[in-house]
Formats: structure tokens, C-alpha cells, sequence
């Protein structure tokens, strides 16, 4: 059998031309996040197009509550959708919202979004006071459901204490080391190190801006910090989060940074995506990465942990209801 | 093993008092209404409100979505419990939220509730103009996923429109023959036909204003009225659903009746709920209904059949998904 792809973060826009890229690709899942600035109503509309999406697309495409959906869908020839929450404004204040949130599929969820949210503070905040009291319970709650909490946009001191707090390990799903890229989100040593002691995982990211060159960066040098990385962390807790955003517009990075949360500045320049490396358009990257890997030390068995194995199997832990 | 009880319909004002009342009437299942004019997101509130329930109070109930999870219930010794709509209104008018409704554990809905919905007519409108054109898209979406039917509200011609619609069968789960008490929203002999013709089930109500000489009744009349509805529609096709509002304040059936859809007349007397007859105040009342249908005629197996083996069969069935 292949060995398992799977990518750790995506947000793009949903089409069966995207799906024809991950079949293409090979990639036996793909956590598609569901929701960024929304409440819990509009967010119920975003998993009611993910429904017909399933039933559409029942060709290509499959939704995924454990890891035995995932092994379901790639015997079927499908990739497996695991749905999730970059920002956890969809539980609003009530802790009920997780387990019903957890009944219509969603099994990841952030804590926090770049700011201070109910449950945590994000990265993007002058201070970060940790996890608070409401994010005790979700942390307790998402234990307790099997849901994966999230620490990309964290802070780096709610990172490290929901890693914690945690009774099982967490994730990481797309981000660089700050070794490697300063400022921004990136993740420090710290927190690589925590994450590794508890048996958690971190999903490197392939957005340009978490890159060190940006655009420009080389799979050579991506490859470079992979390795650097399997050093702090080992090569078992390390996957693919690639971050990619394909086919849509513009506007959506606005909406992605500023929410309406911030009224928009009319005389700053509207942001922009910025151009994905060229090793790196879409999913099909995945075989230009597994090159690059071994070029860059990895083992061909390192290279399928990397690319997917290692997802695989954290995965189906994570998703699994507190016995 | 003790033979299986179910009732088909309650709305009590639920405490640990009254799930006690359920396990001394050994009853292996009971249909629990979550919403009355409530939109989606009010009834995701009652839905969280059942969860915190069913962890708080796990020695005596459990969450059924299926008839396998009634069994496992009974063999636990608790009472299953599946949520069901008396109005469809949660639907609003997205189909994407049936499906929503049935992952969050709703397993039974009416098409209307007295009114005209967006689905179909109530039996109190002067004009019954049938089933709408959302109403065929549900309905479809319900025989899909597995999830029951319910007209006990209906119109006549949405009743029987709505038989013949579904692919599988339907229920009325609480009312008593129009042909024992005129007027309301008994069931004609009509709707008792094409429901058992269709394989379908009537539960048999113990609200005051259904039965003949309202609180006055006696057991012995209830129970020939049972023997007069299985001539037209086969002992197979009864059930219980005693429509029981237990401890619920006066103002609860002036919520049922008017919800917001009318200017409440500050005139007029303030509608009070019914007293029960003596013979059936609350679930126990099972034991009471055992002696009387024996009495009437009906044998050990029949006797249990009516009291739960119909339901329990007929929910294995009703509650799988469509192959």
C-alpha cells in the first residue's frame, strides 16, 4: 500500500477541482478549516455546505470523525475531510456548544485566533495572560470528546500552558519555527519542545510568510528547516500543515485578518495573498516535498512519516473519545 | 426479560423525579419533546440542555439514536431517550438543517404543529391545502436519514398526503380516534387506515382533551377505545404516547397553543393544563394500563405489544439510515 498523505491544514476554496488535486495528490486527508469570524448560527451554514459538499462529491471526497473514517476513505479511494475551527468563536460562551459542535463533525479547534479570544490569547496581542478560566473547561471538554485543540495562532504562553493542561497531546497544524522565520506566528523552541515531550505534533506550514524567503524560499532550504526541526522535536512529530488558501479572492485575507473586529483603514492598502513558492502551487506538492526530503537526509521512511504516517497515527489517537 | 414499554410522547418539566417515575414504570424508551416554536438556535439551547442531562443523570437515562441504543439502555436499566420536534420550525427553511438535527440526536419531527408551517397544514387551519413544496424535500431528507415522521398535528389531507409521500412508514404518535372523541385533533378512521395499510403506528394519547369524557374517563373506556382502534388498524399498529406535560406551569400550554404567533387576548381566561384521570398521573400509570387492556379483552401478548413491543420494533426500523 502508499504510504499515507495527509495535510494538516487547508482553506480553499471548496470545488471539486481542489479534490481532483488531492486525489491527484494522494492525500488520504485534509482538516478543512469551517470557520473563522463566526458565531455559532453562521457557522452551522458553512457545515451544512460541507453536507451537500459530501454527498455531491461522494466520488472524491468523504468526512472523516475518527481516524477509522480516514483508513474508510482511503480504501474507497477518497480523501477524508476532518473538519475544524480556526477560531473558536463558534462556541461562543457555552461550553454545550463543544459537544454539539462535536456532533456535526468538527473534531479541531484553535483556542484562539491571532487575538485574545474567550478561552486564550493569540499571538498577535501585546500581553498574553495565558488560558482562562472558560478555556480550562473547553480544554477539559475537548479532552473528554476527542477533539484536537490547536495552538497555531496561540500565544506562546496559552500555548504552553494548554499543552499543560491538556490530558492528551496537541497540535500544532501549521506553522514554522521562529528559529527559522522571526516574528510573526511563528513557533518558538519552547513550545516545539513542550508539544514533543507531550506527544504532540507540529504541521509545517507552506505559506509564504511563514517562510523564510518568502516566495522565494527553495525546497531546498524548507527541507533544510524540516530537519532542523526533527532535531528539537524528532522526526515522529512532525507533519504537513501546509496552509494553503487556493482560489480565493483577495478579500478573503482581509477577512481572515480583520474579521470585524478592526474597521478597516480605506487609505492602507488592501493585503494581498501572496504567490505560493513555485515547488509548492497546491497539493500536488506533496511529491515535489518527498524529493526535496530525502535530498535533505530523510530516510524514505522518515519522508512517509513526514508527508502523512505521523498525522496518521497521532490522528486516530486525538479523535478517539475519552474511554 | 420483562417486555419492552415505551411511550412515544412526553414533554414533562424534566427532572431526576420524573426519570425515576420512568424507571419505576420500567419504561425502556420515551420520545421527549425538544421544541415547540423555536428557531434553530433557541433549540440548539433545549438540545445542550438534554446533553447536560444525560451526563448529569446517567443512572437513569441514555441518549437513543437507534433501536440498537434502546437496547442498550434496557440492558443497562436506564431509560432511552429520543429528542424529537412537535414543529418543525428548528427546520426554518434550510433542508441542510435536517440533516444538522438528526447528527445532533433529533429523531422524530412533525410536519406541523396545529398551524400552517412552511411543510405542511395543522388540523387547525380552516384549509388543509396539503403538503408543500418544502414539505417533499423533508419528508425525502427524513426517509434518508432515518428519521421518523410525525402527524399527530397534521390536517387530515397533509396526514394522508404525507403517507403516501414517504417511503416508509409514519407515525401519529400521540392522539385517539376521531371516531371516540369529535372535534380537536383526534385522528380520523381514514389516517388509521393508511397508516396501518403503510405499516405505520398510532400512539395512543392520555391528554385529557383527547380522551372521551376528558379527566373524567375511566380506564375501562380508554382501554375499549384501544380495542375499537385495533379493528380498524391491527394491534400491531398501537402504541402508547400519553402526551404527559408533567409539573409543567399553566403558562407551558398557553406557550404550546400561542407560542408568538398571536397577540395574546388579555381578556380572555388564561388556559390551564388538564388533570390527568386518577388512574394515569404520570408514567406509572403503565402498570394501570396493563390491567386495563387485559381487562378489555386484549391478551398477555397483545397487552405488551401495545405497551411497547409495537414501538420498539417499529423504532428498530424507522431509525436506521435508508440503505
Amino acid at each position: 500500500m502508499d504510504s499515507i498523505r495527509i495535510d494538516a491544514l487547508q482553506y480553499a476554496n471548496w470545488s471539486p477541482a481542489v479534490f481532483a488535486q488531492w486525489r491527484e495528490a494522494r492525500l488520504a486527508a485534509v482538516h478543512a478549516t469551517v470557520a473563522y469570524h463566526l458565531n455559532f448560527r453562521a457557522t452551522v451554514d458553512d457545515i451544512v455546505a460541507w453536507n451537500w459538499r459530501f454527498r455531491d462529491h461522494s466520488d472524491l471526497i468523504a468526512p472523516a470523525r475518527s481516524g477509522e473514517d480516514i483508513d474508510r476513505a482511503v480504501a474507497a479511494g477518497r480523501t477524508a475531510v476532518i473538519l475544524g475551527l480556526q477560531n473558536p468563536l463558534p462556541i461562543e460562551d457555552d461550553l454545550g456548544l463543544v459537544q454539539v459542535l462535536h456532533d456535526l463533525g468538527v473534531r479541531v479547534a484553535q483556542l484562539t485566533y491571532n487575538n485574545q479570544s474567550l478561552l486564550g490569547c493569540g499571538w498577535a496581542e501585546a500581553e498574553d495572560s495565558g488560558v482562562t478560566r472558560m478555556g480550562r473547561e473547553v480544554i477539559r471538554e475537548m479532552n473528554r470528546l476527542g477533539m484536537l485543540i490547536d495552538l497555531s495562532h496561540a500565544g506562546e504562553r496559552t500555548a504552553l500552558e494548554a499543552i499543560a493542561l491538556s490530558t492528551r497531546p496537541v497540535a500544532v497544524t501549521h506553522a514554522t519555527p521562529a528559529a527559522w522565520r522571526a516574528g510573526g506566528r511563528q513557533v518558538s523552541a519552547r513550545v516545539m519542545q513542550a508539544l514533543a515531550e507531550s506527544g504532540g505534533m507540529l504541521g509545517l506550514s507552506l505559506y509564504p510568510l511563514h517562510l523564510r524567503d518568502g516566495s522565494e524560499t527553495t525546497l531546498a532550504a524548507f527541507c533544510e528547516m524540516a530537519a532542523q526541526a526533527a532535531e528539537v522535536m524528532q522526526v515522529a512529530r512532525l507533519g504537513i500543515g501546509s496552509d494553503l488558501c487556493q482560489d480565493r479572492p483577495d478579500a478573503a485575507v482581509q477577512w481572515m485578518r480583520e474579521g470585524r473586529w478592526i474597521r478597516p483603514d480605506p487609505s492602507a492598502p488592501r493585503p494581498r495573498f501572496p504567490s505560493q513558492p513555485a515547488w509548492f502551487q497546491d497539493s500536488r506538492g506533496f511529491d515535489t516535498l518527498q524529493s526535496g526530503l530525502r535530498d535533505a537526509g530523510f530516510s524514505a521512511q522518515e519522508t512517509a512519516m513526514i508527508l502523512g504516517e505521523n498525522w496518521h497515527r497521532f490522528l486516530h489517537a486525538a479523535l478517539r473519545p475519552a474511554a
